[in-house]
């Protein structure tokens, strides 16, 4: 930047370069705290205004790291050196349902990708995102499900009964609407429904509130399942921006409401966006359930990474504000958290409670009894709760030791989300790199990424990758992003860097 | 019968009524074997086709029952008394997909008897078919669980690699691979896809073979649970009538075929058909396959019940003769046969098995992988062949029980099925019967019935029930029967009977 250019910045940003310089030459420490707002204030005589958007610009560049209720510290800034947060999306282009070119053929284009996958000897997998099993506690699990059926030894023999709650076992309803509580939603136990994992309640929860030709705004980029249960339903996506930082954008899902009669339903992941890792913030929360409430909309949550929020501060679904309306349908799988074999969730489908129960009987009938008292049990344990705890405390350690290795080997430009716990890292490369090309180049040396054409119909992310944290770093990781970053330079013409 | 009328019958009618006539008498004894045809030629100086014909027509009106490749025995013919085989379908009236009216609406049909029953203090239920938990060996099947996770201790904490079959286990495709070639079936372990239970295999079918707005072929009167798929699926059904001898009518489908362009599957259970317990002959089964064959449309086969077929001689499934088009799609669900509580079920989608794997992946990912180790485990041990013969055994007993008990209490006039196997028993009683006022009047008395309406959308079924046998037949289940008899000889102004 020049001396010129630099003048005539804002004084926020000028400041801040002054304290990322300060971080650079190691002035200021990795962990150390920063200064006060008030501090600040003092100190460099600016108003609070400046003194908050220099925190929230540094905040953004990676440079600090918010603790709430606590202030700001410093991140490992050099290790991330050259690495920018995820940029915001381009709002000034009006959202348009895809073109029919584009939205159908998402399966296909899925199915390829992991048949392709599937075919190559990958020894090392950074596109799915299910911990491997050696992060969980399986001792505890399987001496649970010894005692559950010394408990009822009739579990695996006894059917569902046509007379009791359709499948749903009473002990999971209570444990379920007791979790929820937990984080302030009301839910009665009878209108808990058990559901396969997550897929199958988004799945069931869209087939009830649209019909064919419909149309359901995702978020952008999205989870590539929601895309397929979106086109398996043949239902149209309308692709709405997300904020890297505060998700999905109200001012064009309102516009989207105004100019599109077909729009039926909105799905979001509030907590840990799938694949941003964006927490939106709870004043976004609730205009968001007020605007869904407004338009008659089903606003359809899908709340299985709220688990994996780091910190110790509650986490608020956007079910807990919708208070009268029964607008949220809330939908939870505890794969990722609890028992990746088990794959079980539940749901509270709000006003369409009756629907949701009727097509989930019709299409697969009650849920399997054993994995839903193996979640009954666990979920209010201690014994589970420290397990989680050690889960989070490794994914976030891998998470920002990936982070480094990007920083560390991927092309000069490259951006990156941070986000504040779960399971994954969103990679934005500069204009011209191929990530299906490098999807070919690393399959072809063992290794699966997540490209960013599956994130999307709109083929807006093909500069962009999903990279899974899920594995602990060890030197064949870290041997593997070296390779993944050396051939996304050679794409871009750019040394191999780290 | 009056003699004029005895006398302008055929001959084979008339001898058939001397000899129902001495099994009145106790002449011929209940277990007794029949003369042989060549000894019945003899004695009576009748054509080997008279012969033939009134040893069948006394097996259609319950007096014999056929042992293959033995003979003819007699049945309890007293206890049966008053009670006919289930009438052949009136094939004269034109096959008509269901009238806006009727097809819409199953699902709340059912939805609301089903919410009825559970509102309901039940204490008998011979509406629901699944076996009661003292039926099943449970103590082996847990020992079997704590086996497989001592042998796989991260089963349930091991996620679907996408890598790895898509969620089916390999074990588990291998065992579905050998238990389908013992019934003559030829599948690759590849092609076998892991199901939440039947419903969910149907329903995936139905979703890759037809789109909303198109026409499933089904029998009539058919399973309940088909009915709601179809309709969840946007569908419309198209009842085709059923032989209770033969099943589904050919001629009836081809005429279908011919008038219905939008006809794209048809769903058969040709083991044992829910409610009929018709087995198909394999004669029909071949003509079936090549009709579908013929008109391009695919053939979904639910093959659960073939499991329950008594006697000796092998059951060949649709998909046998599937040899190379690929237009059956099989699926067979063990949760009836081997653990309710498990819902493990399998399908091969024949050449829509792309597509099937597709909307599975998208719509529920994979199904748990221990229901599938504890099936490939048990599926083909001695220890579940002798607990499914004791199964089946219990079963033929309590069919019989149930057949006897309604012969001795329903209404005169009532005509019945007498499957070869299975869990159910259809009841067909005198026009002006209602079963709707009889479920409400059963419910009042703890006792839940499946009334005929649940198993078509066209209202034929009204004086119709279906009566599950899956009960021990006890004091309790003998009083029922009673009341329910001469609830429904009230309805006709008939007197109680036994």
């Amino acid at each position: 930047m020049t001396l010129a250019a630099a003048a005539s910045l804002p004084l926020y940003r000028r400041l801040a370069g002054d304290y990322a310089q300060a971080m650079g030459l190691g002035t200021l420490q990795a962990g150390e705290r920063m200064p006060s707002v008030r501090e600040l204030m003092r100190r460099h005589q600016v108003s609070l205004s400046t003194a908050l958007q220099m925190l929230r610009h540094l905040e953004e560049q990676g440079h600090l790291e918010a603790r709430p209720r606590v202030g700001y510290f410093v991140r490992d800034a050099r290790a991330l050196d050259g690495v920018a947060l995820t940029r915001e999306p381009d709002l000034s282009q009006p959202v348009q349902p895809g073109a029919q070119a584009h939205f159908v053929g998402i399966n296909e284009h899925i199915s390829l990708l992991l048949e392709r996958g599937r075919q190559a000897q990958v020894h090392l997998d950074v596109g799915g995102c299910t911990p491997p099993p050696e992060l969980f506690d399986h001792r505890f699990l399987n001496k649970t499900v010894a005692r559950l059926l010394r408990e009822h030894p009739q579990l695996l023999t006894q059917g569902r009964s046509l007379l009791a709650n359709q499948g749903n076992h009473p002990l999971f309803q209570q444990a379920m609407a007791r979790h929820a509580l937990a984080a302030g939603i009301r839910v009665a136990p009878g209108d808990v429904l058990a559901t396969t994992g997550n897929s199958e309640a988004v799945s069931l929860a869209l087939a009830a509130v649209a019909a064919p030709g419909d149309m359901v705004a995702v978020e952008s980029p999205t989870y590539y399942g929601l895309l397929q249960v979106v086109e398996s339903l043949q239902l149209q996506t309308l692709e709405i921006p997300c904020s890297p930082r505060t998700g999905l954008s109200l001012e064009a899902l309102e516009l989207a409401f105004q100019t599109q009669p077909r729009l039926k339903a909105v799905v979001v992941v509030p907590e840990l966006q799938m694949p941003l890792g964006t927490r939106m913030p709870d004043a976004h929360k609730a205009r968001l359930v007020a605007l869904c409430a407004r338009y008659g909309a089903a606003l359809i949550e899908d709340d299985s990474y709220g688990l994996f929020v780091e910190g110790t501060q509650p986490v608020k679904p956007l079910k807990a504000w919708d208070s009268v309306a029964g607008q949220v349908i809330y939908c939870q799988a505890f794969n990722k958290s609890l028992a990746p074999g088990l794959r079980q969730g539940w749901m509270n489908a709000g006003r369409w409670h009756g629907r949701v129960q009727m097509l989930k009987f019709a299409q697969s009938r009650n849920t399997q009894t054993l994995g839903q008292l193996v979640v009954a049990e666990l979920l209010g344990s201690p014994t589970h709760q420290r397990s989680l705890e050690r889960l989070k405390a490794q994914l976030k350690q891998q998470r920002e030791a990936m982070a480094r290795l990007v920083a560390r080997h991927f092309p000069i430009g490259t951006r990156m989300s941070l986000p504040g716990g779960g399971l994954c890292l969103w990679l934005e490369l500069p204009e011209g790199f191929s990530s299906a090309r490098l999807f070919g180049d690393a399959l072809d040396q063992g290794i699966r990424i997540a490209p960013g054409s599956m994130f999307s119909n709109s083929g807006r992310y093909e500069h962009c990758l999903r990279l899974a944290c899920t594995h602990p770093v060890d030197a064949a990781v870290e041997q593997a992003l070296q390779l993944l970053g050396a051939m996304a330079c050679q794409q871009l013409g750019q040394a191999p860097r780290g």
